[in-house]
């Protein structure tokens, strides 16, 4: 049984590296972290990431078939190589990963984009599990995501696919950490959410989010908005709306083009059964005339912070399974 | 060699039922057309069918091994019926085409939405050969897409994929076919385009649009307005740098979302070269941020008119090579 093989997963983020051991039956059984910010540039987190997997590789009762790294950006995934992580400190365009960890610790590495680890994890194990196909998103800093199609994670050039977050559905509406106008992202995504919460501070209106925040506008998050609307301040309660019927009208627009049976939203701004996540399923429903929107099901993510350690531990076993055949 | 057998496709439009044969060269070896505008309902239109499949699969000089047909709407692929079919006279929902088909010629018939017989031919012999991500998106009454991701042609959820013409880019924009606003069909279709011309014919802008139609707005079609375009009115060419402009705000989302390597754009909208054409990629790439769009190919469709048929036919000679093994 080839899936009797223990496997190790890393998931590089911009605040911590966190890795898993997973068993054969897919169990987490050790765990492994160290914080990110501040430490200094790729080596650094290279040589912790080494230390991480060895002290992992003792805890495993069998072989440990391969590591999966998942990471926040590009990746050239047959060269095992980084592209741009802009969130994370120093620079990582062309790190060579896979082959400095391999090196290190005797085993296959592969390194793959976090949305897809996200959306591995979620598919085998949790909220798309049996799903053919299924649209992922991630909604936090920014908002990404993930497809699987007729059963199958899908990649692109580049392993580049699921951008849903760069959806365009205001072309004259706010600029883009991309470049853009509009995109999705810049009226949806956790930043969106707490900036418009800092502009009706900022511009006097009437809500609790100007008393409550008692003046100090690092203190608006978007959790904080969250709060304030939890205890009935219409303008975060419209915020909450608003923002979660953005990113509605960009999945009504994904559900067209990729024919999901189940949408996975996860991330931080939207916990399960939240106003932003309602908002975004009811309006994603009201305006998805072409697919039949009641077969689709939309989810909130299960796995919760374990999922980008999970599917990069999956991955991992499974890159190392097709390069020994 | 089993793709040395002869394969047979339906095309079955609104205006036109066309069948051609392919020899195991992927060569149209014959062909075979009959109207279906008039006809009365799918009995009528089956028999037809019936009819043309017999005389071509005279023609073969060896086996034909399946039929492929496909449908301009919803198909159960499964079972080889057909669901709505909006732009065809009589009532499709429910039809067993593949059964009936097949009970009278005696070939296993596959059913298939013509958006991806298209996207198969171009894929395979057209302009996205070689490809292993592309995006393919067809400008007519509607638009519509198909997606291969990975090396394979995706499906989704009931085959309903690839509906890029119900990207929402402008929310409070017009009402579409499909019952929500500003999808991307109401601003670049080829109706879009006509409905604008005679909007400014009708409110008395001064253009040679309204001088060309002689009064009459029956006249004013898409390509009326390419003509009056090329002649230099700066009405006319508005109307299709603006509709070209909104497909690219879509496609750039799709190309977000998908990753692919080439993008096919085919229809009776966008010839080679044309001004829509031009505008439409020109505003793609400038509204892609997240995909490295320079290593994106724009290509129009390289299989004319033939795609359906051509796609059909391979489509349906893979499905009898599935179901036989």
């Amino acid at each position: 049984m080839k899936n009797s093989q223990y496997a190790l997963g890393v998931d590089l983020g911009g605040t911590n590296l966190k890795m898993a051991l997973l068993d054969g039956e897919e169990r987490i059984v050790a765990r492994w972290s160290s914080p990110t910010s501040g430490v200094e540039g790729h080596d650094a987190i290279l040589a912790r990431m080494i230390g991480g997997i060895r002290e992992l590789q003792t805890a495993a009762k069998g072989t440990v078939v391969g590591v999966g790294v998942g990471v926040p950006g590009m990746v050239d995934m047959a060269a095992g190589v980084t592209g741009d992580l802009p969130n994370l400190p120093g620079r990582w365009t062309g790190v060579p990963v896979a082959a400095t960890l391999g090196d290190a610790v005797g085993l296959p590495v592969a390194v793959v984009n976090d949305g897809k680890t996200f959306a591995l994890a979620e598919h085998r194990l949790g909220a798309a599990r049996g799903s053919a196909n299924a649209l992922f998103v991630t909604v936090g800093t920014g908002i990404g995501g993930a497809i699987v199609a007729d059963g199958r994670l899908i990649f692109g050039l580049g392993g580049a696919s699921g951008e849903v977050g760069h959806l365009i559905v205001q072309p004259e509406g706010p600029r883009c950490t991309c470049g853009n106008f509009g995109c999705v992202e810049t009226l949806a995504s956790g930043p969106a959410i707490a900036a418009e919460a800092i502009r009706r501070v900022v511009q006097g209106f009437s809500t609790e989010l100007a008393t409550r925040c008692e003046g100090n506008l690092n203190a608006i998050t978007p959790e904080f908005v969250a709060l304030v609307a939890e205890a009935g301040d219409p303008a975060a309660i419209e915020i909450l709306d608003r923002a979660g019927a953005w990113l509605g009208i960009a999945l009504a627009g994904a559900v067209a083009l990729v024919a999901p049976d189940v949408v996975v939203i996860g991330g931080g701004v939207a916990p399960a059964g939240s106003r932003y996540l309602r908002a975004a399923e009811r309006t994603a429903r009201a305006h998805s005339g072409v697919t039949e929107i009641d077969r689709i099901a939309f989810r909130t993510a299960a796995l919760g912070y374990d999922a980008g350690v999970i599917g990069a531990a999956l991955w991992g076993r499974e890159s190392a399974q097709a390069g020994s055949q």
